[in-house]
């Protein structure tokens, strides 16, 4: 790996939380921040959220709605985040710039030594159902936050994947000249 | 604004770009090895990057096909960067992760004391020609990146956009309950 800032270079997407951490409110204030002040086309900030805190009423119904995959996991995490960008024409613009403002909150995670693991495994008209989520808006991803916890802790095939090296494809596959 | 990681703190979108500086090779594979560890979904990795350089061929091309407006300002950054992303059904999938690596990148160009301006206004069927991308690909995005530079060289309009203050809405209108 190239020389990266630690922020970058110490971020991955764990499955192993701790289940005894909680997030303090200036903790979730400054993840939320860190997302605010992310930039997006003409300043729109098509990004939206909604956080529930572990054994909160929001918690229960963002987990209940992950899939059964991600239900084995991801019950420990400390927060979970729905991420919702507003509904433009094209689509893609609002959903570059939530995932730009993602990005930003998951630097911020990593600068408060927390992790972050994004999820598209979710019922996506579920979350709407039962959150009540206004019908401007698209869920697009929920985001689990945490701090690391023991893999050993999981069930096995999953302290495979936890522990498996990470991989990216080589930079030359990314360039397009 | 909420404590904050620097890297996140100090990020902007500037106009005053230095006209003197160049980017070193080492430089641009950083800022590209930042892109290239982001995040996706299932690991797609479906971003596609193009550089130029000030002074070369892909630069010049890319910066003719940048709207009028960008064109007043961003030929002084020493790089352009063109930040595409696979065709993907949805296709807000590989926009948003798309976004999670300029942002990656963009916090990596903060690291390296370089500043980023991100543009959706440029004209995508004049890159694809001139640049030959392949169908496969959507151009989302041109990055320009450099040194900050003088104020006071910009256009009277621009430099009234260049000082005045950052805004975003407050996080209680982002938040959906």
């Amino acid at each position: 790996m190239a020389e990266l800032s630690p922020l970058l270079a110490d971020r991955w997407s764990p499955l192993a939380f701790d289940p005894g951490v909680e997030l303090t409110r200036d903790q979730l204030t400054s993840l939320l921040e860190a997302a605010r002040w992310a930039p997006s086309i003409g300043n729109t900030q098509p990004w939206r959220f909604l956080v529930g805190r572990r054994g909160d009423e929001t918690y229960k119904r963002i987990f209940a709605n992950l899939s059964s995959q991600n239900r084995r996991w991801a019950g420990r995490a400390s927060a979970l985040l729905v991420a919702a960008h507003t509904v433009t024409d094209p689509a893609t613009r609002a959903a570059y710039d939530l995932g730009q403002a993602v990005a930003h909150l998951t630097i911020q995670a990593t600068a408060l030594r927390l992790h972050v693991h994004q999820m598209a495994g979710f019922d996506a008209a579920g979350l709407r159902d039962e959150l009540e989520l206004p019908a401007e808006v698209q869920p697009h991803i929920v985001v689990a936050i945490g701090r690391l916890g023991d893999p050993r802790s999981l069930p096995e095939d999953l302290r495979r994947r936890e522990t498996a090296l990470r991989s990216r494809r080589p930079l030359a596959e990314l360039m397009l000249r």
